[in-house]
């Protein structure tokens, strides 16, 4: 198997974090992809993977998994212990639908307040191969949702140890990795959402946040 | 089991199909929510869902799932025959990946499009319970993205009948009822995608296509 990664970038980051779990970190080939040399435009990568992203897996069949999501789903269905997309039918579920919150009004919200206002991605408004300049407004709006994201953790949080329950599942490093990412924009849990930083410092206790 | 739905909603109908596909359409309870008079507002709705949103699925023992992925999770894993998210570990991480594709560059982008330019939504530019105002270059943008998605569809199935490969599967729920959303925006794939078009007369021929 393996794991186009990028030692540096948010996306990649969810898939080496689910390895790390499953106590795969050194069973896998980890090919490195500078996207600060915008490696994954070059043609070798964009064979690999034509929406020019990474993470991206490939396993010794020759499957190829383009999402974070698909290889997530791989890596569980291989080696299922210890399961990070649940264990029954109702936490299988119940972790789809916290990973999609936290993908959508986490990772995502993030990505959209950076890729509208950061000086160096004028025209990458969007991931992918397609060019879409930078809007102001969605820049603010994603701000404002990143606020909203911290509000989410914390009532969840008061409720419940994890994202999905009692049990740490892959919602948790998504909804982690999702607020690291915010720190690029400088934005991070409030002080005083004292739930919401209990969460956070437990994940960030875990040996997989480190790698 | 309860399934929340409104009849003329696409989100919804992603659930509603896949149940169909199951063969579960006459052994799930429906409550219809009407979203066009705000019943997803409602005191009552939203003791069920804080995001206000349908679909929602709610087992005999009180477990609740919120979004499309979770609400097809549940299902798939406690009645797994036929198989929509894919039989063995590459096929449902291919299916994991095709679902986040056609989600992300089909239907939230027709959903950008929509929700920023319908005279109906001024403060609705994203579902949830906090209002966003419409941003006129985000809607302008949707209906480029929508356009690429199209593009996609095609290359995708010049090479293999579905979204996913070989199989029908939940990734070609989620693309059809994408396709058929854009519809709401005047958008249609082109005459000459003539693979995208096989494909979608392919869907719309199946039983669940119509419920």
């Amino acid at each position: 198997m393996k794991f186009y990664d990028c030692a540096t970038a948010p996306s990649p980051r969810l898939v080496r974090m689910f390895i790390a779990e499953k106590g795969l970190s050194n069973s896998i080939e980890t090919i490195e992809v500078d996207l600060r040399e915008k490696e994954q435009m070059n043609d070798a990568f964009r064979a690999i993977n034509p929406f020019l992203t990474v993470p991206a897996l490939e396993t010794d069949d020759g499957a190829i998994f383009l999402t974070s999501q698909g290889c997530w789903r791989y890596l569980e269905e291989a080696h299922p212990d210890p399961a990070l997309l649940g264990r029954d039918a109702t936490e299988k579920a119940l972790v789809a639908d916290a990973v999609w919150r936290a993908e959508q009004d986490g990772f995502l919200a993030v990505g959209e307040a950076l890729r509208n206002t950061a000086k160096g991605m004028k025209d990458r408004a969007l991931t992918g191969p397609h060019n879409h300049a930078q809007i102001a407004e969605l820049g603010e709006r994603g701000k404002r949702r990143v606020g909203h994201f911290f509000e989410l953790l914390d009532t969840t949080m008061a409720e419940q140890p994890f994202m999905a329950g009692e049990n740490f599942s892959a919602a948790d490093i998504m909804a982690f990795v999702a607020v690291e990412f915010a720190g690029w924009l400088k934005l991070s849990i409030p002080e005083d959402a004292a739930h919401a930083q209990r969460w956070f410092n437990t994940v960030k206790t875990r040996p997989s946040a480190s790698v």
